[in-house]
């Protein structure tokens, strides 16, 4: 079992804010993740800005891309990027055709999606996934659970690189234990933290403690 | 039955050319949209340049929004956003929370979506939608067939403001005709003309002869 790599979640509203936030954890974390908030508000730019600071770092495009895949793929890669998301509702010419632009795909997995979807975006060459408790889901008051991690550990054995988001934080890491998380994403769980760097720190160490 | 509206979706990769764009149909539009391609390109500063040289004009910010509904709402209402798309395998409590914030929002039909989701999305109080035919979709070889019309009239008939979109060419509006269609939507139909200004008109007179 490999360690699980940290992804900051930029979901700010504004590049500024997010310049702030990865000045202060850009060098703890493994990824960084310009956040679908961002790339909204202030377009490619901000993935220029966050490739600019951090030129060797793995950097992720959020677009949550739902079509156009070979021209948002194309954006996002002139932009900086290394990797983008796609929705998994998107159709598989829409994710062949951003694959082809940009090299890795991440499908963000949202809804009613099936694992025979799933099967479909292997035998497209795409294998890494994002799974995700919504954040509004979250805010209404669901959680992390064990039809959660079931279905986390059925896609990592078809194969799959699976990243997990949303709602996590240093406490809720060993709910994981013994799967093969590709990576841990967090946004708030970084960025809303008093001291940002310790609280990337922190996710580290317990990440280490547990898959070390 | 009332006559659809005809929408220029912006699908620029910059805000220069979809200003070019819109300077040449924008008139002649009922609604202008912009795309998601320039959204993830150009951020709410290419919504805000649409509102500001239509000051009245109904304008759509194609976001196809899949989380954190509310935050992306009030960055869009905030830019001059009248409406904005989410996509249909977010969750109920991200569309709540976007609707909130904006007004009104359109759910973007992609992938397996079902009827029963679209109970759902009337029964939170959003009743418009978008059936799309996906642009890689299309660029792959499928059309608008017996199934498509199908499905849209079975959502009008749900009670669904049912907007259309992929593909449309003046000629192909002819499949819709008897369907009360709520809105038209053309990118390439109108940005890709040689005579912009004169397939906006070209396509409203098509609109007026079928369902005025």
């Amino acid at each position: 079992m490999t360690i699980p790599k940290l992804q900051v979640a930029l979901d700010n509203n504004t590049i500024e804010s997010a310049l702030e936030s990865i000045k202060a954890c850009g060098d703890v974390v493994d990824v960084i993740e310009a956040g679908t908030i961002l790339c909204l508000a202030d377009g490619m730019k901000a993935v220029k800005c966050l490739r600019a600071l951090y030129p060797d770092k793995e950097l992720i495009a959020d677009t949550k891309c739902a079509d156009a895949g070979g021209t948002v793929a194309k954006n996002c890669k002139e932009a900086g990027a290394d990797i983008m998301t796609v929705i998994c509702c998107a159709t598989i010419p829409t994710m062949k055709a951003a694959q082809k632009e940009i090299g890795t795909l991440q499908v963000e997995l949202y809804g009613n999606w099936t694992f025979e979807e799933a099967e479909q975006w292997l035998a497209a060459g795409i294998d890494q996934a994002i799974y995700h408790q919504s954040r509004d889901a979250l805010l209404s008051g669901e959680t992390w659970g064990e039809n959660d991690l079931n279905k986390v550990k059925k896609l990592i054995d078809m194969g799959f690189k699976v990243s997990v988001t949303g709602g996590l934080s240093k406490e809720t890491l060993e709910l994981f234990r013994g799967l093969d998380v590709y990576t841990f994403i967090t946004g708030r769980g970084i960025t809303a933290a008093e001291d940002q760097r310790q609280a990337a720190i922190d996710f580290k160490a317990e990440i280490e403690r547990i898959w070390g």
